[in-house]
Protein backbone atom coordinates (compact mmCIF):
# COMPACT_ATOMS: atom_id res chain seq x y z
CA UNK A 1 0.00 0.00 0.00
CA UNK A 2 1.47 3.19 -0.63
CA UNK A 3 0.66 5.77 1.72
CA UNK A 4 -2.87 5.88 2.94
CA UNK A 5 -5.86 7.78 2.71
CA UNK A 6 -7.24 8.64 6.18
CA UNK A 7 -11.00 9.61 5.96
CA UNK A 8 -12.97 10.76 8.43
CA UNK A 9 -17.16 9.87 8.65
CA UNK A 10 -18.51 13.35 10.11
CA UNK A 11 -14.96 14.78 11.06
CA UNK A 12 -16.25 17.87 11.60
CA UNK A 13 -16.51 17.18 15.43
CA UNK A 14 -13.60 17.88 18.19
CA UNK A 15 -12.62 14.20 18.00
CA UNK A 16 -12.77 14.27 13.85
CA UNK A 17 -10.91 17.17 13.90
CA UNK A 18 -8.48 16.89 16.33
CA UNK A 19 -7.77 13.58 14.78
CA UNK A 20 -7.07 14.74 11.14
CA UNK A 21 -4.75 17.68 12.16
CA UNK A 22 -2.40 14.95 14.03
CA UNK A 23 -2.12 12.53 11.05
CA UNK A 24 -2.05 15.33 8.52
CA UNK A 25 1.39 17.06 10.82
CA UNK A 26 2.69 13.36 10.58
CA UNK A 27 2.44 13.78 6.72
CA UNK A 28 -0.64 11.52 5.87
CA UNK A 29 -3.10 12.13 3.57
CA UNK A 30 -6.17 13.06 5.52
CA UNK A 31 -10.01 13.55 4.41
CA UNK A 32 -12.93 15.38 6.23
CA UNK A 33 -16.22 13.74 5.33
CA UNK A 34 -19.33 15.23 6.34
CA UNK A 35 -22.65 15.07 5.32
CA UNK A 36 -22.41 18.42 3.16
CA UNK A 37 -19.24 18.95 0.60
CA UNK A 38 -19.24 22.25 0.90
CA UNK A 39 -19.33 22.22 5.33
CA UNK A 40 -16.03 19.23 4.83
CA UNK A 41 -14.12 21.61 2.77
CA UNK A 42 -14.58 24.69 5.43
CA UNK A 43 -13.75 22.65 7.93
CA UNK A 44 -10.77 21.34 6.17
CA UNK A 45 -9.45 24.51 5.11
CA UNK A 46 -10.07 25.95 9.08
CA UNK A 47 -7.69 22.86 9.87
CA UNK A 48 -5.24 23.07 7.45
CA UNK A 49 -4.88 26.75 8.67
CA UNK A 50 -4.64 25.86 12.25
CA UNK A 51 -2.48 22.86 11.94
CA UNK A 52 0.37 25.26 9.37
CA UNK A 53 0.94 26.59 12.56
CA UNK A 54 1.73 23.47 14.32
CA UNK A 55 5.03 21.92 12.37
CA UNK A 56 7.77 21.33 13.72
CA UNK A 57 11.18 22.06 12.67
CA UNK A 58 12.80 19.01 10.84
CA UNK A 59 9.28 17.45 11.19
CA UNK A 60 7.27 16.02 8.29
CA UNK A 61 5.97 18.63 5.85
CA UNK A 62 2.27 19.42 6.99
CA UNK A 63 0.26 17.66 4.19
CA UNK A 64 -3.12 19.20 2.90
CA UNK A 65 -6.26 18.05 4.24
CA UNK A 66 -9.32 17.99 1.93
CA UNK A 67 -13.03 17.88 2.41
CA UNK A 68 -15.66 15.82 1.21
CA UNK A 69 -19.13 14.77 1.66
CA UNK A 70 -19.16 11.26 3.17
CA UNK A 71 -19.79 9.23 0.37
CA UNK A 72 -17.08 10.45 -1.83
CA UNK A 73 -15.03 10.21 0.89
CA UNK A 74 -15.93 6.77 2.23
CA UNK A 75 -15.34 5.40 -1.55
CA UNK A 76 -11.70 7.27 -1.60
CA UNK A 77 -10.15 6.20 1.67
CA UNK A 78 -8.39 3.63 2.34
CA UNK A 79 -9.00 3.91 6.44
CA UNK A 80 -12.43 4.93 7.27
CA UNK A 81 -12.32 6.38 11.08
CA UNK A 82 -16.17 6.65 12.52
CA UNK A 83 -16.51 10.09 14.82
CA UNK A 84 -19.54 10.70 15.00
CA UNK A 85 -21.92 10.53 18.41
CA UNK A 86 -22.73 6.79 18.95
CA UNK A 87 -26.05 7.52 18.77
CA UNK A 88 -26.32 8.66 15.27
CA UNK A 89 -23.22 5.64 14.50
CA UNK A 90 -25.95 3.10 13.18
CA UNK A 91 -27.85 5.29 10.96
CA UNK A 92 -24.84 6.43 9.77
CA UNK A 93 -23.18 3.33 8.60
CA UNK A 94 -26.53 1.65 7.37
CA UNK A 95 -26.34 5.16 4.60
CA UNK A 96 -22.64 4.40 4.06
CA UNK A 97 -22.14 0.57 4.08
CA UNK A 98 -22.36 0.19 0.28
CA UNK A 99 -19.66 2.66 -0.32
CA UNK A 100 -16.24 0.78 0.73
CA UNK A 101 -13.95 1.07 -1.62
CA UNK A 102 -12.16 -2.82 -1.80
CA UNK A 103 -9.41 -3.50 0.72
CA UNK A 104 -10.70 -0.37 2.58
CA UNK A 105 -10.36 -1.00 6.44
CA UNK A 106 -13.32 0.43 8.98
CA UNK A 107 -11.97 1.87 12.10
CA UNK A 108 -14.49 2.79 15.32
CA UNK A 109 -13.68 5.18 17.64
CA UNK A 110 -17.36 5.91 18.71
CA UNK A 111 -18.37 4.74 22.21
CA UNK A 112 -21.85 4.80 24.28
CA UNK A 113 -22.66 7.23 26.85
CA UNK A 114 -24.88 7.71 29.17
CA UNK A 115 -24.66 10.76 31.00
CA UNK A 116 -28.53 11.15 32.24
CA UNK A 117 -28.10 10.13 35.85
CA UNK A 118 -25.22 13.10 36.82
CA UNK A 119 -22.81 10.24 36.20
CA UNK A 120 -20.66 9.00 33.52
CA UNK A 121 -21.83 5.43 32.35
CA UNK A 122 -20.94 3.02 29.44
CA UNK A 123 -23.71 2.10 27.60
CA UNK A 124 -24.09 -1.76 26.47
CA UNK A 125 -25.99 -2.14 23.37
CA UNK A 126 -27.81 -5.85 23.05
CA UNK A 127 -24.50 -7.24 21.15
CA UNK A 128 -21.93 -6.59 23.91
CA UNK A 129 -20.49 -3.29 23.33
CA UNK A 130 -20.62 -0.31 20.57
CA UNK A 131 -18.03 -1.61 18.29
CA UNK A 132 -19.83 -5.19 18.07
CA UNK A 133 -23.10 -3.38 17.39
CA UNK A 134 -21.54 -1.04 14.93
CA UNK A 135 -19.95 -4.95 13.01
CA UNK A 136 -23.66 -6.15 12.33
CA UNK A 137 -23.59 -2.72 10.00
CA UNK A 138 -20.56 -2.51 8.60
CA UNK A 139 -20.00 -4.74 5.40
CA UNK A 140 -18.44 -8.17 6.80
CA UNK A 141 -15.75 -8.19 4.19
CA UNK A 142 -14.41 -4.91 5.44
CA UNK A 143 -12.15 -4.95 8.37
CA UNK A 144 -13.02 -3.97 11.53
CA UNK A 145 -10.85 -2.35 14.57
CA UNK A 146 -11.50 0.16 17.39
CA UNK A 147 -9.24 3.11 18.24
CA UNK A 148 -8.90 6.49 19.68
CA UNK A 149 -11.85 5.57 22.20
CA UNK A 150 -10.11 6.85 24.75
CA UNK A 151 -8.81 9.84 24.07
CA UNK A 152 -10.45 12.83 25.31
CA UNK A 153 -11.50 15.01 22.45
CA UNK A 154 -9.84 17.72 24.42
CA UNK A 155 -6.69 16.80 23.97
CA UNK A 156 -6.36 15.66 20.31
CA UNK A 157 -8.22 19.00 19.37
CA UNK A 158 -5.44 21.32 21.35
CA UNK A 159 -3.30 20.42 18.58
CA UNK A 160 0.04 22.20 20.49
CA UNK A 161 -0.31 19.27 23.20
CA UNK A 162 1.20 16.30 23.14
CA UNK A 163 -0.68 13.29 23.52
CA UNK A 164 1.81 11.38 25.52
CA UNK A 165 -0.31 8.57 26.35
CA UNK A 166 -1.47 5.07 24.89
CA UNK A 167 -4.37 3.98 22.55
CA UNK A 168 -6.48 0.46 22.68
CA UNK A 169 -6.48 -0.55 19.48
CA UNK A 170 -8.21 -3.90 18.65
CA UNK A 171 -10.11 -5.93 15.50
CA UNK A 172 -11.29 -8.81 13.97
CA UNK A 173 -8.28 -8.55 11.60
CA UNK A 174 -4.97 -9.27 12.67
CA UNK A 175 -3.28 -7.91 9.54
CA UNK A 176 -5.33 -4.75 9.27
CA UNK A 177 -4.75 -4.27 12.75
CA UNK A 178 -0.93 -4.13 12.60
CA UNK A 179 -0.38 -2.23 9.64
CA UNK A 180 -2.75 0.51 10.94
CA UNK A 181 -1.15 0.72 14.65
CA UNK A 182 2.01 1.53 12.10
CA UNK A 183 0.02 4.24 10.85
CA UNK A 184 -0.90 5.66 14.36
CA UNK A 185 2.50 5.41 15.66
CA UNK A 186 3.37 8.14 13.37
CA UNK A 187 1.74 10.76 16.17
CA UNK A 188 4.10 11.84 18.12
CA UNK A 189 3.85 10.65 21.55
CA UNK A 190 0.37 8.17 20.99
CA UNK A 191 1.48 4.55 21.61
CA UNK A 192 -1.12 1.76 20.15
CA UNK A 193 -1.82 -1.09 22.47
CA UNK A 194 -3.03 -4.16 20.89
CA UNK A 195 -5.63 -5.39 23.15
CA UNK A 196 -6.91 -8.35 20.95
CA UNK A 197 -10.25 -9.09 18.87
CA UNK A 198 -13.68 -7.14 19.20
CA UNK A 199 -14.34 -8.37 22.67
CA UNK A 200 -12.09 -6.15 23.85
CA UNK A 201 -14.39 -3.50 22.83
CA UNK A 202 -16.73 -3.30 26.16
CA UNK A 203 -13.47 -2.75 28.74
CA UNK A 204 -11.72 -0.18 26.12
CA UNK A 205 -15.39 1.56 25.82
CA UNK A 206 -15.62 1.23 29.93
CA UNK A 207 -12.55 2.88 29.95
CA UNK A 208 -13.69 5.97 28.33
CA UNK A 209 -16.67 6.34 30.88
CA UNK A 210 -14.03 5.53 34.01
CA UNK A 211 -11.76 8.72 32.40
CA UNK A 212 -14.85 10.89 31.75
CA UNK A 213 -15.27 10.16 36.06
CA UNK A 214 -12.27 10.74 36.70
CA UNK A 215 -11.95 14.17 35.09
CA UNK A 216 -14.98 15.14 36.79
CA UNK A 217 -13.42 14.34 40.31
CA UNK A 218 -10.04 15.78 39.67
CA UNK A 219 -11.49 19.17 37.90
CA UNK A 220 -9.77 18.33 34.87
CA UNK A 221 -10.15 17.70 30.83
CA UNK A 222 -7.40 15.78 30.08
CA UNK A 223 -7.52 11.99 31.91
CA UNK A 224 -5.74 9.37 29.29
CA UNK A 225 -4.20 5.99 30.14
CA UNK A 226 -0.66 4.93 30.15
CA UNK A 227 0.57 1.16 30.36
CA UNK A 228 3.26 1.12 32.81
CA UNK A 229 5.74 -1.70 32.42
CA UNK A 230 7.66 -1.33 29.08
CA UNK A 231 10.10 1.00 27.59
CA UNK A 232 10.57 3.09 31.18
CA UNK B 1 -10.53 5.11 63.55
CA UNK B 2 -7.07 4.10 65.22
CA UNK B 3 -4.58 2.23 62.58
CA UNK B 4 -6.52 0.42 61.10
CA UNK B 5 -6.24 -4.13 60.65
CA UNK B 6 -6.16 -5.18 57.94
CA UNK B 7 -7.06 -8.58 57.21
CA UNK B 8 -6.32 -11.05 53.75
CA UNK B 9 -8.87 -13.75 53.81
CA UNK B 10 -6.56 -16.50 52.11
CA UNK B 11 -3.92 -13.89 51.69
CA UNK B 12 -1.58 -16.73 51.12
CA UNK B 13 -1.21 -16.47 47.33
CA UNK B 14 1.11 -14.12 45.42
CA UNK B 15 -1.66 -11.20 45.61
CA UNK B 16 -2.21 -11.62 49.06
CA UNK B 17 1.41 -12.29 50.05
CA UNK B 18 2.44 -8.92 48.10
CA UNK B 19 -0.09 -6.54 49.41
CA UNK B 20 0.54 -7.69 53.11
CA UNK B 21 4.41 -6.76 53.00
CA UNK B 22 3.62 -3.52 51.48
CA UNK B 23 0.85 -2.89 53.70
CA UNK B 24 2.97 -3.95 56.73
CA UNK B 25 5.98 -2.09 55.25
CA UNK B 26 4.03 1.21 54.90
CA UNK B 27 3.33 0.60 59.28
CA UNK B 28 -0.02 -0.69 59.12
CA UNK B 29 -1.61 -3.98 60.67
CA UNK B 30 -2.00 -6.74 59.13
CA UNK B 31 -3.09 -10.42 59.43
CA UNK B 32 -3.15 -13.11 56.97
CA UNK B 33 -5.64 -15.57 56.82
CA UNK B 34 -5.88 -19.48 55.30
CA UNK B 35 -8.26 -21.99 56.23
CA UNK B 36 -5.81 -23.59 58.69
CA UNK B 37 -4.35 -21.20 61.43
CA UNK B 38 -0.98 -22.78 61.42
CA UNK B 39 -0.79 -22.31 57.52
CA UNK B 40 -1.46 -18.65 58.12
CA UNK B 41 1.51 -18.05 60.84
CA UNK B 42 3.69 -19.96 58.67
CA UNK B 43 3.20 -17.51 55.88
CA UNK B 44 3.22 -14.39 57.87
CA UNK B 45 6.50 -15.76 59.60
CA UNK B 46 8.31 -16.03 56.37
CA UNK B 47 6.43 -12.63 55.05
CA UNK B 48 7.95 -10.68 58.42
CA UNK B 49 11.54 -12.26 57.14
CA UNK B 50 11.45 -11.17 53.82
CA UNK B 51 9.63 -8.05 53.97
CA UNK B 52 12.37 -6.79 56.62
CA UNK B 53 15.23 -7.18 54.56
CA UNK B 54 12.83 -4.47 52.52
CA UNK B 55 12.65 -1.59 55.52
CA UNK B 56 13.68 1.72 53.78
CA UNK B 57 16.11 4.24 56.02
CA UNK B 58 13.86 7.08 57.17
CA UNK B 59 10.54 5.39 56.37
CA UNK B 60 8.05 3.32 58.61
CA UNK B 61 8.93 0.32 60.91
CA UNK B 62 8.27 -2.66 59.70
CA UNK B 63 4.64 -3.49 61.48
CA UNK B 64 4.80 -7.77 62.18
CA UNK B 65 2.64 -9.43 60.28
CA UNK B 66 0.53 -12.03 62.29
CA UNK B 67 -1.55 -15.14 60.85
CA UNK B 68 -5.08 -16.69 61.87
CA UNK B 69 -7.73 -18.80 60.68
CA UNK B 70 -9.79 -17.26 58.49
CA UNK B 71 -12.88 -16.72 60.43
CA UNK B 72 -11.01 -15.22 63.72
CA UNK B 73 -9.20 -12.90 60.99
CA UNK B 74 -12.44 -11.46 59.61
CA UNK B 75 -13.55 -11.10 62.87
CA UNK B 76 -10.29 -9.02 63.75
CA UNK B 77 -9.98 -7.06 60.86
CA UNK B 78 -10.91 -3.28 59.96
CA UNK B 79 -10.65 -4.02 56.03
CA UNK B 80 -10.70 -7.21 54.98
CA UNK B 81 -8.98 -7.54 51.79
CA UNK B 82 -10.58 -10.73 49.54
CA UNK B 83 -7.54 -12.72 47.73
CA UNK B 84 -8.68 -15.76 46.18
CA UNK B 85 -9.14 -17.17 42.74
CA UNK B 86 -12.35 -15.92 41.79
CA UNK B 87 -13.94 -19.46 41.49
CA UNK B 88 -13.59 -19.98 44.83
CA UNK B 89 -15.04 -16.88 46.33
CA UNK B 90 -18.70 -16.89 46.88
CA UNK B 91 -18.48 -20.17 48.79
CA UNK B 92 -15.92 -18.22 50.67
CA UNK B 93 -17.94 -15.30 50.87
CA UNK B 94 -20.78 -17.56 52.57
CA UNK B 95 -18.74 -18.90 55.15
CA UNK B 96 -17.32 -15.85 56.11
CA UNK B 97 -20.46 -13.76 56.12
CA UNK B 98 -21.42 -14.21 59.58
CA UNK B 99 -18.08 -13.32 61.00
CA UNK B 100 -17.86 -9.15 59.81
CA UNK B 101 -17.35 -7.27 63.10
CA UNK B 102 -19.37 -3.86 63.17
CA UNK B 103 -18.18 -1.08 60.93
CA UNK B 104 -15.41 -3.56 59.11
CA UNK B 105 -15.35 -2.16 55.05
CA UNK B 106 -14.93 -5.40 52.80
CA UNK B 107 -12.30 -4.86 49.88
CA UNK B 108 -13.01 -7.19 46.68
CA UNK B 109 -9.79 -8.16 44.53
CA UNK B 110 -10.55 -10.85 42.73
CA UNK B 111 -11.34 -10.66 39.13
CA UNK B 112 -13.35 -13.48 37.06
CA UNK B 113 -10.90 -14.29 33.97
CA UNK B 114 -11.05 -17.44 31.49
CA UNK B 115 -7.96 -19.09 30.40
CA UNK B 116 -9.71 -21.80 28.16
CA UNK B 117 -10.00 -20.39 24.57
CA UNK B 118 -5.95 -19.30 24.48
CA UNK B 119 -6.65 -16.08 25.55
CA UNK B 120 -7.40 -14.37 28.57
CA UNK B 121 -10.99 -13.56 28.79
CA UNK B 122 -12.56 -11.61 31.18
CA UNK B 123 -16.05 -13.19 32.70
CA UNK B 124 -19.42 -11.32 33.15
CA UNK B 125 -21.52 -13.34 35.97
CA UNK B 126 -25.12 -13.31 35.73
CA UNK B 127 -24.85 -9.80 38.17
CA UNK B 128 -22.68 -8.18 35.89
CA UNK B 129 -19.47 -7.98 37.16
CA UNK B 130 -17.53 -10.11 39.80
CA UNK B 131 -18.29 -7.52 42.56
CA UNK B 132 -21.98 -7.34 41.90
CA UNK B 133 -21.98 -10.68 41.99
CA UNK B 134 -20.27 -11.10 45.06
CA UNK B 135 -22.27 -7.71 46.92
CA UNK B 136 -24.76 -10.61 47.04
CA UNK B 137 -23.10 -12.50 49.40
CA UNK B 138 -21.24 -9.81 51.74
CA UNK B 139 -23.63 -8.77 54.65
CA UNK B 140 -26.29 -5.90 53.32
CA UNK B 141 -24.78 -3.64 56.17
CA UNK B 142 -20.90 -3.72 55.46
CA UNK B 143 -19.60 -1.35 52.68
CA UNK B 144 -18.36 -3.33 49.46
CA UNK B 145 -15.55 -1.85 47.77
CA UNK B 146 -13.17 -3.24 44.80
CA UNK B 147 -9.38 -2.30 44.92
CA UNK B 148 -6.08 -3.65 43.80
CA UNK B 149 -7.55 -5.51 40.76
CA UNK B 150 -5.71 -4.98 37.89
CA UNK B 151 -2.42 -4.40 39.89
CA UNK B 152 -0.19 -7.89 38.76
CA UNK B 153 0.72 -10.12 41.36
CA UNK B 154 3.64 -10.56 39.78
CA UNK B 155 4.77 -6.82 40.73
CA UNK B 156 3.01 -6.69 44.17
CA UNK B 157 5.56 -9.53 45.29
CA UNK B 158 8.39 -8.55 44.10
CA UNK B 159 8.43 -6.46 46.96
CA UNK B 160 11.48 -4.73 46.01
CA UNK B 161 10.25 -3.36 42.07
CA UNK B 162 8.21 0.07 42.74
CA UNK B 163 4.36 0.15 42.21
CA UNK B 164 4.81 3.26 39.88
CA UNK B 165 1.11 3.10 39.07
CA UNK B 166 -2.44 3.68 40.01
CA UNK B 167 -5.13 1.23 41.26
CA UNK B 168 -8.73 1.83 40.59
CA UNK B 169 -11.27 1.60 43.66
CA UNK B 170 -14.68 2.09 43.74
CA UNK B 171 -17.51 1.02 46.57
CA UNK B 172 -20.96 1.32 47.55
CA UNK B 173 -19.94 3.71 50.59
CA UNK B 174 -18.30 7.09 49.48
CA UNK B 175 -16.88 7.49 53.42
CA UNK B 176 -15.58 3.79 53.55
CA UNK B 177 -13.94 4.63 50.09
CA UNK B 178 -12.31 7.81 50.85
CA UNK B 179 -11.05 5.93 54.18
CA UNK B 180 -9.25 3.19 52.44
CA UNK B 181 -8.08 5.20 49.77
CA UNK B 182 -6.24 7.47 52.42
CA UNK B 183 -4.78 4.11 53.19
CA UNK B 184 -3.78 2.86 50.09
CA UNK B 185 -2.09 5.90 49.51
CA UNK B 186 0.45 5.15 52.48
CA UNK B 187 1.56 2.21 50.12
CA UNK B 188 4.69 4.04 48.04
CA UNK B 189 3.86 5.17 44.26
CA UNK B 190 0.93 3.46 44.31
CA UNK B 191 -2.29 6.15 43.71
CA UNK B 192 -5.46 5.07 44.25
CA UNK B 193 -8.23 6.64 41.87
CA UNK B 194 -11.44 6.58 42.90
CA UNK B 195 -13.72 5.58 39.89
CA UNK B 196 -17.41 5.74 41.63
CA UNK B 197 -19.43 2.95 42.55
CA UNK B 198 -19.56 -0.63 41.74
CA UNK B 199 -21.24 0.13 38.35
CA UNK B 200 -17.08 0.80 37.25
CA UNK B 201 -16.58 -3.35 38.53
CA UNK B 202 -17.16 -4.68 34.63
CA UNK B 203 -14.85 -2.63 33.07
CA UNK B 204 -12.13 -2.40 36.08
CA UNK B 205 -12.39 -6.14 35.84
CA UNK B 206 -12.16 -6.23 31.82
CA UNK B 207 -9.07 -3.87 32.47
CA UNK B 208 -7.10 -7.00 34.12
CA UNK B 209 -7.54 -9.42 31.12
CA UNK B 210 -6.32 -6.28 29.14
CA UNK B 211 -3.52 -6.22 30.79
CA UNK B 212 -2.86 -9.66 30.66
CA UNK B 213 -3.16 -9.52 26.81
CA UNK B 214 -0.83 -7.12 26.46
CA UNK B 215 1.68 -8.84 29.15
CA UNK B 216 1.23 -11.64 26.66
CA UNK B 217 2.17 -9.70 23.76
CA UNK B 218 4.74 -7.49 24.98
CA UNK B 219 6.15 -11.04 26.63
CA UNK B 220 6.22 -9.08 30.61
CA UNK B 221 4.17 -9.76 33.30
CA UNK B 222 4.17 -6.45 34.95
CA UNK B 223 1.48 -4.01 32.75
CA UNK B 224 -0.41 -2.25 34.64
CA UNK B 225 -1.90 1.51 34.41
CA UNK B 226 -1.22 4.55 35.09
CA UNK B 227 -3.78 7.58 34.46
CA UNK B 228 -2.36 10.95 32.86
CA UNK B 229 -2.83 14.27 32.94
CA UNK B 230 -2.55 15.51 36.37
CA UNK B 231 0.63 15.61 38.91
CA UNK B 232 3.06 15.33 35.41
Amino acid sequence: MAEPTIGFISGTGPQGRGLAMRFALAGLDVVIGSRSDERAQGVADELNEIAAKHTKAGGPALRHMRGMENKAMVAASDYVLLTVPFEHAETTMEALAGDFKEGSVFVDVTVPLDFSKGDCMVVVPPAGSGSLQLRKVVPAGTPFLGAFKTLPAHVLEEIGMEMGCDTFVFGDNKEAKQHFMKVVARIPTLRPVDVGGLSAAATVEGMTALAIRINRRWKMKNARFHIVGRDE
